[in-house]
């Protein structure tokens, strides 16, 4: 008898039948003999209008308060989805994070779990009832209710799988599974059956929005066995865990994008030492994750440090660049929203250096600029114009031939 | 420096505009000084809509979970009202039941209060913010969420200024207080300035839909000085105490009716011990509550019995009857839901008989029959026609001339 963790996100509950569905799917799973929790988000467009109602009335509310009102949505769920398992003659009961003892930090609306005191499910699911957890928040330990940010359910969903011990977590979504691009860019996009944490979080990192990328973080840490598949199919999707097949094949797994960066320049910096210390320091304290950094060294004791970072950060970014560029003495600052970034991730790459030309390659003969490069073990982007970024995901893919299956580089 | 409780209800917390016109009288409360704790209900037709989704998805929804689902109206009210505090430049911070340790009973969807540790209030309010809590809702001591049943938030609010020993409860509502009969029925009807715990009891038990009889119990067995007042206007609305001025007079304070009561009569009882003893503990034990009985007895050793109670529970009712009328060897029994009740409410009434007599000529007069009389030492009720109470309702209230004032009776 397995126990199943399964995800359900806000698509799969976008409405009562669509919640009725998913309760049909938990029975099966029930059926088949297996203890089942289920982790579930926010009905379709609930937190949307949850986010509007609180900005009719003060354009920055405090985040403490946000929580309270962003975690009602999970909480609706999840009583329905209970009330649907009845219904089918299954005993189920419903949680908020905080009743089930999911334990964060005091960040509220970006907390991180701290620890997960699972008594009350092992107790529910020994009595056989489907335990049934609202996704996305947690408590703090001064007892405020918090949020784990956005795709916070995907981490719920994980960090129960591993204070259980659960056998598998599923992730049901609206795809059905992780391909090697994103099939609405590139048609002949193929799925991948299974795939290893460092290339699932890399493809996260830069631009697969299957999963949260601190969900992956955390299932490697924590040994957890993904599967990723479509909640209207009964289709395998993909697997994802520690254990990669192919670890000595310079396998490129798949092409990601990102249009969801913009890319910042601080021209003619002194060139001495601390000047990229205090700069990105500054951005970290006002918790801005900068992505990409490149900094050259130009002739006269002069530097440009060029970085980027999410869209949404660009305003308070702005704000602080308007400071920090004079208290660096530099030149001037630029702003470029109109970038995209296209990624090549795939297993034990840096052992093959022709992966990266072959890349820079496809994107000459497209007659692609590549204007920022930055790679890790496992990984290669190139930032270039956002209205090149689909031409660019189709050639590289065209290039390592991904819709034939898993490529080994000679 | 007083310590305020305020309680406001749905139709003052119906949309965001709303919420920063309470936002904006709780700033003045705080403004004069005082400590102020704010309980508030869900906004507007929230409640009906997720009864909705709910009934979407099943027809008989597990109590449990129904008080997870609408707990979370209240939820976003008060995250919502804090919100408006701070960008009005106050401090403040809202609470779920359960954060406030609002301890309840584990009688789902009518949980009762049975402690409520309010250290955190305490300490919230000497940290110089206003503390704003869900009303309508507690924590059961498994901690499972509760909510107190229809109009709760009224015995939250009392509850908490008991356990505060707060100076005042303040109940804001969409009327101007308490009068001497529903102003749509009776338009010359009369605004009280103040009324006793046991004359605002029976208003209440009788039809006027003001208060939640609950919060009145509550607030007499605690002392806790109420003040009904309407949230639109800066008018004082009607004080209820325990100490009224005019104890020893034969005065009545208004008439009241309601429309939401059913008549079941058994006919063809046989008279022996024990009979009423089990059909209302049959009644009792399904939570249903019984408001009027007559008994009486006829000549061959048979006896009708007629109750009556709300028209909610009469489905559940017939389907009881239907068992316990053969068990009691009844002939039939009857349902009506054509009836209303008009009462006239007044301290110190039983030791004037002559009110009695007065009112059922009232009634006399207008030609309307009386189908069932009940009494208490202050408040006579007389069930009539549907169709005839608004008549009767008027007909009362002349008589005893209550819109020129508190009248005593010789």
């Amino acid at each position: 008898m397995a126990l199943i963790v399964q995800k359900y996100g806000g698509s799969s509950v976008a409405d009562t039948e669509k919640i009725k569905r998913v309760a049909r799917r938990v029975a099966e799973t029930k059926g088949r003999g297996n203890r089942v929790v289920v982790v579930i988000s926010a009905l379709g467009d609930t937190t949307d209008r949850l986010v509007g109602l609180a900005k009719e009335i003060c354009s920055c509310p405090p985040e403490r308060e946000m929580d309270m009102l962003l975690s009602t949505g999970e909480q609706v769920s999840v009583a329905l989805l209970s009330m649907a398992m009845h219904s089918l003659g299954h005993d189920a009961i419903s949680f908020t994070g905080a009743q089930v003892g999911i334990v964060t930090d005091s960040a509220h609306t970006k907390a991180k779990i701290i620890d997960i005191r699972a008594e009350r499910i092992l107790e529910e699911l020994e009595a056989g009832k489907v335990v049934i957890v609202a996704g996305f928040q947690g408590v703090s330990l001064d007892n405020n209710i918090t949020t784990l940010g956005r795709g916070g359910s995907d981490t719920t969903a994980v960090a129960l799988a591993a204070a259980l011990h659960a056998d598998l977590c599923e992730i049901y979504t609206d795809v059905d599974g992780i391909f090697t691009a994103d099939p609405r860019v590139v048609p002949e996009a193929r799925k991948l059956d299974r795939i290893s944490y460092d290339e699932m979080l890399e493809m996260a990192a830069t631009g697969a929005r299957v999963m949260q990328l601190r969900s992956i973080e955390f299932a490697r840490n924590y040994g957890v066995v993904i599967h990723v598949r479509s909640s209207f199919s009964e289709e395998e999707g993909t697997w994802i865990s520690g254990a990669p097949e192919r670890m000595e094949k310079a396998v490129v797994s798949g092409v990601t994008h990102d249009t969801g960066e913009a890319k910042i320049t601080l021209k003619g910096v002194p060139d001495r030492p601390g000047i990229a210390a205090h700069l990105f320091r500054r951005l970290a304290d006002a918790n801005i994750n900068v992505d990409m950094i490149i900094q050259n060294v130009s002739d006269n004791a002069q530097t440009d440090i060029t970085f980027t970072l999410s869209l949404d950060d660009l305003p308070r970014a702005r704000e602080i660049l308007s400071v920090v560029a004079d208290e660096l003495g530099a030149r001037s600052y630029d702003c470029d929203e109109d970038i995209a970034k296209v990624s090549l991730v795939g297993a034990g790459m840096k052992t093959h250096p022709g992966v990266a030309a072959d890349m820079f390659e496809a994107l000459a003969e497209e007659g692609i600029n590549i204007e920022m490069i930055s790679t890790s073990s496992i990984k290669i982007s190139c930032v270039v114009r956002n209205n090149e970024v689909e031409r660019a995901v189709r050639a590289v893919h065209r290039r390592f031939g991904l819709e034939h299956g898993l490529v080994q580089h000679e």
